[in-house]
C-alpha cells in the first residue's frame, strides 16, 4: 500500500559519550522511509536537499525502493544540517547546530502520482508546511499520521493545531502531550488531545516505550532494554515508520493493529538506536526483523492466574 | 505461606502540590506487610516503634492479621519519623526531616515462630541488620527478597555485598543499578548483579514500570497509567509487598510466575498512590485487586503477525 512520507532530509553530525561522527545522512524522513520500506511500504518521499547533497545517498533511497520524485534539490543551496551532543545518559542532548538552508523556504510540492496515498506521515515540520500538503492532496488517506515537537507549540501555536485537528494520529513525547494540554497527567493530556481531532495519540517515552491511546483505552509498549545504547538520532522517527509500514503492509487500522505497529515501531527503533546515524536501520532481512518482534513477545508476555480463580 | 517482613513502621508527614498530611502512618514494612497479607499471605512483621505510636495503629495491623510479636515497642522512645515534599512532577521528591529516633539503634530479634519462614523480606535498612535477620534463621528461606538504596552504597558498601550475596531477589531503582555496578547500560547492570548472588533482578522505575531479569531473561512490566498520582510515598514498598503477597499465595518460584508478581505487585502500587500513605491500599476486596490486575492483561496485550508468516 503507498505512503507518501513528508519531513527533513539531512546532514547530521552527532557526537556521543563513545564516538562522533562527521556529516552524515540524516533526517527525519530518512528515518522513516528507510524504516517503512523494509517492513513493506511502497514508500514515495517529499522533502528538500542541496545542491550538496551527494549522490550516494540518492542511490540508497533507490535501494530501498523509495521514490524520490518528490524530493526537491536546489543546486545552489545546502541541505539542511544539524549538529548535536549526547549527555552521558543518552537520553538528553544539546543542539550544537541548525543551519536549515534550503528547509528555511521549503515548499513541499506533491506529484500528480503522490496525491492520492493510502498512508500519509507528516514529519516534524513547520505546521504550515505541513498543511500545504493536506491541501494538495486529492483524496483523504486512510490514516494521516503526524509528528511534532515543542518548538512549535512555542511559535506557531495557532496553525499547529489546525493541521492536529486535520490528523487521524499523533505522535509526541511525554512532555509536549503536558504542554500541548497543561495536563501533568499523561491520562489526563491524552483525553484532551482526542478530542482536537486525532483517533489515535502515540506518547513515545525513549528508553521508556510508548503509550498508545484511543478513546478510552491505552497500550503499553515497552522499550527493549539494550547492552547498548550507541546513537538515539532518528529512533521516533524509525518508531514512525515501523508504525506506518506495519499498517501498510497489513492494511488494517484497527486498534488492535495499531497496538502492532507499535509494537513493530519500537522494534525498528531498537535497530537504529544500536549504531550511527542510519547504520543500524540499512539491510535487514525479515528474519531479523521478526527475530527483534519476537524478542518483545518475550519481554512483556504473561498468563497469570487471578486471585479469585 | 509464611512470609517475615523485616523494614520500618514511621509516621510519615507529607507535601505534594495539592495536600499536605499530618504526622501518619508510614514505613516500609507497613506497606509491605497490608500489600503481602491482601494477597494472602500470612505476614510477621519485624520492627520497632516508640511509645508515641498509637494503639488504632497496633489494631490497624490485627484487621489485616499481621503477626506484630516481632514488633517491639520501646516505651520511652519515638517512633522513626520522615518528611518529605514531592515536587510538581510527583516523581522526585526532597527529605525535609528524618529522625531515627528508636530506629537508630534498631535490633532486630526474631521470635522463634518467625525462625523459620517460608519467605522473608528485608526491607530498606541498614545492612548489617538485615544480615542480623539472615544469621538467626533457623532454616533458609525458599525465597529472600531484598530491598536497599543509594544512601548505603555509599556508607555502607562492605556490608551491603555481604547481605546481597545472601538473597535471591534484589528490588533497586535504576539509578541504583547503575551505582551499584558503574555500568550505565541496565541490561549490563544486570548481568553483574546476577553474579553477586541474587538469582533475581527486579529493577523499579517509578512510573515507568518496573523490570525483572533472571540469568538471560527479562520481563518489563509497565506501570498503570493512572489520571491521578495523588501520593507516591510506599509505592515501592507496597510493590514488593505485592511481589511477596502473591509467591505466598500461589507458592510457585519460577520465573514465570515472578513475571506474574511483578503484575500483582504493580496493581497493588496503583491503589498505594491514588490516596495519601496507607488509605488507598486498605480494604482492597480481591475483586478490586483482580480488576485492577485485568487493567495490566489489558494495558499490554497484543497478538502480532510476524513479517514473514
Amino acid at each position: 500500500m503507498s505512503i507518501v512520507v513528508v519531513g527533513t532530509v539531512a546532514f547530521d553530525k552527532i557526537e556521543t559519550p563513545f564516538d562522533k561522527t562527521d556529516k552524515i545522512l540524516g533526517g527525519a524522513a530518512t528515518y522513516i522511509s528507510l524504516a517503512a520500506s523494509q517492513l513493506g511500504g511502497e514508500v514515495n518521499l517529499v522533502s528538500v536537499v542541496g545542491g550538496d547533497f551527494p549522490e550516494e545517498y540518492m542511490s540508497l533511497f533507490g535501494k530501498y525502493n523509495i521514490n524520490i520524485d518528490g524530493l526537491q534539490v536546489k543546486p545552489e543551496g545546502k541541505s539542511f544540517f544539524w549538529s548535536g551532543r549526547y549527555h552521558s545518559d543518552m537520553n538528553s542532548r544539546d543542539t550544537l547546530i541548525t543551519d536549515l538552508n534550503v528547509l528555511a523556504d521549503f515548499d513541499p510540492i506533491l506529484p500528480e502520482s503522490y496525491k492520492n496515498p493510502e498512508f500519509l506521515v507528516l514529519g516534524n515540520l513547520t505546521p504550515s508546511v505541513q498543511m500545504r500538503v493536506l491541501d494538495q492532496l486529492t483524496h483523504r488517506p486512510k490514516l494521516i499520521v503526524m509528528d511534532t515537537m515543542n518548538f512549535w507549540m512555542d511559535t506557531a501555536w495557532d496553525d499547529l493545531l489546525e493541521v492536529i485537528k486535520r490528523v487521524d494520529v499523533l505522535t509526541v513525547n511525554d512532555g509536549e502531550a503536558r504542554q500541548l494540554t497543561g495536563e501533568y497527567s499523561l491520562v489526563k493530556a491524552a483525553q484532551k488531545i482526542l478530542t482536537m481531532g486525532p483517533k489515535f495519540l502515540v506518547i513515545k517515552k525513549g528508553e521508556h516505550g510508548a503509550l498508545l491511546f484511543h478513546e478510552k483505552s491505552v497500550f503499553y509498549a515497552p522499550a527493549l532494554p539494550l547492552e547498548e545504547v550507541f546513537d538515539p538520532t532518528g529512533a521516533g522517527d524509525t518508531f514512525a515508520g515501523g508504525f506506518i509500514g506495519h499498517l501498510a503492509r497489513t492494511k488494517d487500522i484497527s486498534f488492535d493493529n495499531l497496538k502492532n505497529a507499535i509494537i513493530y515501531g519500537s522494534a525498528m527503533a531498537s535497530f537504529t538506536v544500536e549504531q550511527f546515524g542510519t547504520e543500524g536501520l540499512q539491510g535487514l532481512s525479515h528474519e531479523a526483523i521478526d527475530e527483534r518482534v519476537k524478542l518483545f513477545v518475550d519481554l512483556v508476555q504473561f498468563d497469570i492466574s487471578l486471585v479469585n480463580s
